[in-house]
């Protein structure tokens, strides 16, 4: 099927182009005519895949939380080291993945904090859209966390499904709340310039430490 | 000096319209005109105060820290309970003072994601005018770590002093910054309405747990 292909290339293409618009400008960047040049085609091809502005941010921060999710779900790379990683390291990776580290990531940053803000005041981006990531997050931090305590799977494991519930586990959906509420929190910090890259890591470490004892612990 | 302080009440008449304005509509909405018509005073007297639109911006910014400082700060509530707080309970009324939990908090927390997001793609907000208030906000928290740890001072002690160097106890520093990190997220899951008051509490009370030990321990 050439032509769907091509449908997907030709909106990833102009996503790809709003995304550099709005980690540029800002949201208000964003608008048809902006997104249309930068991707190198006409206005009426942008309509036609998007129908409106709400139709482009919404694909537009959508295809940031897929790539975002794509960076450490199954396909994503695992963290350096032989072999089968330990679950301490997984989870290293997992919230080193979403913090803005590299430039790819703090663009994409960028771009999720200009939509933050805009779903507190502007109708037009409505916050639902939005809520779907956070959950699927905490369900694979939970998880991460859970076998981690555990001693068992390293959550690349092929057979572990990212998506299981970790319900039985409440402490475990907590301390993934609080894992990734700093991230957040490290990830302003580090957009604004008043947490550096060495502390972040820091802390990250510090807080992997009290969640699941001192790295000598785990297997 | 009547004059001096009709000079502070007119300013902070037109700050706190200013604030209502973003919480309402964003930094884009906060123009001379609308914070003018907002406070009820004539678009001159906002440039006789601010001269331009960056200097408005930048007296709304501090407004909104200020205040959030004077919650937590020597003279802010004291956490409930009668007599001197336990320095867990101190810590506890700090982070919770920098949650959006009512809705003085929540328009606050509204108007700095608003600063944050344009501080990042707008080079009239500055980000190093914004970079005061968190270095202020680790050193207190670390002082108030460091405090508990050693069981000693209550952070409420009029003879403490909040700006005291806390230098000597770096994994202070460090757990201060997880503590802000974590406050900052949890602050950005509650306003997007993916983390709950519920759950924010639970978490901070168990980020305590882990950097102090169980409440039980603290005298």
């Amino acid at each position: 099927m050439p032509r769907r292909v091509d449908h997907a290339q030709r909106r990833r293409q102009i996503t790809d182009a709003s995304r550099r618009v709005v980690a540029r400008g800002g949201l208000e960047a964003a608008t048809f005519q902006a997104v249309a040049a930068e991707a190198g085609v006409s206005v009426r091809l942008v309509q036609y895949y998007f129908g409106n502005k709400h139709g482009l941010l919404v694909a537009t921060h959508r295809a940031v939380i897929e790539d975002a999710a794509g960076r450490f779900g199954p396909g994503g790379t695992p963290p350096p080291g032989a072999g089968a990683p330990a679950p301490r390291a997984v989870l290293t990776a997992v919230v080193g993945a979403l913090l803005p580290l590299d430039d790819d990531r703090r663009a994409d940053a960028v771009v999720l904090a200009a939509f933050h803000a805009a779903a507190l005041t502007d109708a037009d981006v409505a916050p639902d859209e939005l809520l779907g990531a956070p959950r699927a997050l905490v369900d694979l931090v939970a998880a991460q966390l859970a076998a981690a305590r555990a001693g068992a799977g390293t959550g690349l494991d092929p057979d572990h499904d990212p998506d299981g519930d970790p319900g039985g586990d409440p402490e475990a959906r907590l301390d993934a709340e609080l894992v990734l509420a700093a991230a957040a929190g490290l990830t302003q910090g580090l957009l604004a310039g008043h947490v550096t890259r060495q502390t972040a890591l820091a802390v990250v470490d510090r807080l992997l430490d009290r969640l699941l004892g001192a790295r000598d612990a785990t297997p």
